[in-house]
């Protein structure tokens, strides 16, 4: 292991300590407005989080690595001190976790689209005329439970064309090639396996697939399955075994619950209002070492290309502070999973503005949140998974690396 | 290798350069005084520091991670340009280095604790009482020289109940489990062997228990001895391998001269004042490529909690810097190998300020050698592994990677 590696802090994990908290403005960062030179954030009127960021060491972070932009899972395993590439979760489980269903160790998830082949088995449309929702919902209630000894298969609908199937038995693995050949005119790929381990799993997904394509094959657009992202929900080491910390989660969107319980947080219910989401904390926080809090306007915003509504949300996010700092945390940092600048509508690799609030922080002399300004921090530029380290640290939790 | 990888400097070493030296300011980070929201250094009138600083190229550096707190040992290697968790030095050895005890290269070096047990053989107290140290002195005495055939077997006090063990022999390793049970009321453990290459370690251990037992048995409170920190003094290679260079040590305490000499630098005679301290320094500038020059005080008066006094040390190391540079080293280096807050009364992992002073050193805007100021340095906020190839760079020793 190298000094960088995040697994230092494990070894130095004190039992006790203060209380921290991770509020998480989903894509917080953004890019300058062409007119005034100010991002949103810069252009949001956020006295709460000015006055939070003159009582912070303040910085920005690189959510993965310089240029790398981001999904919100990987952007969120680095916050929680997962190094993001190391523990790559997978794509259907990614899938299966954003509505919400409850993978356990061991399944694979695989994401589905419907699609429309010809009386050739050719593709003719990948995405089967991007079907209503409420038809992809009636198809997958078809699909549910297919029969296959051994494995209990589970299909839900996610949103239009697309679907998640949940394989659940013995000896099932994930890492098989997707069958959707990304181009029309030519046949979906036949599933393969590539190794030994891989057998067992490949004839359990060509029998799905074989059964579908029957169940489907009156379907005028929807008459095939192409199969993406086959991957097992693959056992993480917790947050509580590798941090000794009971964490809880307080979101509103099924993904971020998801990756949140992946690392072992408990998931609480979700809040869908800025009041709600401060009382659920309030009610909460007796009971864990470390609350994440999601707030996810600033994202939505932002991916909608919307540079006011993006400045309003960070209002918004603002205006939960005082109810945040009420509580008291020992630790309270604020950041965002990734920049959603509204120049682009989409994730970007921008680095993050961080604030980390405690008794121990050595204060800055920044003195405005925003991405210029914390460029003067005093955390500098740092990487997203060294904030865990971070935290523990100035909540006292981490003893001394050698003598 | 990965580009961030230290060990790239090696591969690319001029045999000829010019002379660097590394004064390291133990502890000299800080944290602000809620008075005057400025640090011991910040507060310290330093007027050659910062006249220095505006000649150098300034930062802060981070001994291992964000958020890792150092102890002395790592935080050294760092500075030297070994990675400290992967150069991770045992307990053991450190404990015999903090005594000046020359380890050799296979010695396995053991820290004992005297304690009590009582006639069922049950740990009642851990420290006997913190027997004093005179004690621990005699004691030692009686178990140096235990006889156990094929090694040689020394023993020495180090203060009140703890003492150090050495082993030296064919076929010893280190990394078995400590017989330390950590709590009383239990027996101690015996010493086991986890793998095969542990095996005869562990027969002479159990030797050397059981021999020590019966020459304490009569003793009111330290009848026993219990093992922790079981380590090999592995061989590493030296500064002279690794970058060509003859490296040497002025440092008063033994924990440094210790590691100095773990890496193969020369280890000069102590020196105890300020003025002994640069006297040595001249007398040696010609004999070697790289001089590390060590200086206590800002560790010990920020470990006992005592701002002014840290504050006064840090205008003691300013007083040194005219006789440092007066020698004309082409490289200077002045920062400190950890921080240590006097708020905090410990070490800490908070970033350390850093200059390098040298006629190809791209001199920034930084006017004055202190936390807040140094962020805004051309080094940024670097990682203290980094340094020696720094150093090395700016003495015209590295060749260009690749053409």
């Amino acid at each position: 292991m190298k000094a960088n590696d995040p697994r230092v802090a494990e070894g130095l994990v004190d039992a006790s300590g203060g209380k921290m908290v991770l509020l998480v403005a989903d894509g917080l960062g953004g890019l300058p407005h062409p007119d005034t030179g100010l991002t949103e954030l810069e252009t949001a009127r956020t006295p709460n989080l000015d006055a939070l960021a003159r009582q912070s060491v303040c910085g920005l972070h690189t959510p993965i690595a310089p240029g790398i932009t981001p999904g919100s899972g990987p952007a969120h395993m680095a916050l929680f001190g997962y190094d993001p590439v190391q523990y790559e979760i997978g794509r259907g489980v990614l899938e299966a976790l954003g509505i919400d269903f409850e993978l356990k160790p061991g399944d694979v998830a695989i994401r589905v689209n419907f699609a429309t082949i010809d009386g050739n088995g050719l593709v003719v449309d990948r995405r089967a005329g991007r079907i209503p929702t409420e038809t992809c919902v009636e198809l997958c209630r078809r699909l549910d439970g297919i029969q296959i000894p051994g494995v209990e298969v589970i299909v839900r609908p996610v949103k239009e064309h697309r679907a998640v199937v949940v394989l659940r038995g013995e000896g099932l693995v994930g890492g098989l090639e997707d069958t959707d050949p990304q181009e029309t005119g030519v046949a979906p790929k036949s599933v393969t396996a590539e190794t030994d381990e891989q057998r067992r799993t490949a004839e359990v997904l060509k029998a799905f697939v074989s059964a579908a394509a029957e169940l489907l094959k009156n379907e005028p657009k929807a008459n095939m399955v192409l199969l993406r992202g086959i991957a097992s929900r693959d056992p993480i080491p917790t947050l509580t075994e590798r941090f000794g910390i009971r964490a809880g989660a307080i979101a509103g969107y099924p993904m971020y619950r998801g990756v949140a319980g992946l690392v072992g947080m408990d998931v609480l219910p979700p809040a869908e209002t800025s009041e709600e989401l401060v009382a659920a904390f309030r009610d909460a926080y007796a009971e864990y070492d470390y609350l994440f809090l999601h707030f996810k306007k600033t994202d939505s915003t932002g991916e909608d290309g919307d540079f006011e509504r993006k400045v309003k949300a960070s209002e918004t996010l603002d205006a939960l502070v005082p109810g945040v700092l009420g509580v008291g945390p020992d630790v309270l940092t604020v950041t965002g999973d990734h920049s959603t600048p509204s120049s682009l509508a989409s994730h970007s690799w921008h680095p993050v503005p961080v604030l980390i609030r405690a008794a121990s922080a050595r204060v800055d002399r920044v003195a405005s949140f925003g991405e210029a300004d914390c460029l003067a921090g005093g955390l500098g530029l740092l990487r997203a998974v060294d904030l865990m380290p971070l935290m523990l640290a100035h909540a006292g939790r981490l003893g001394k690396f050698g003598a």
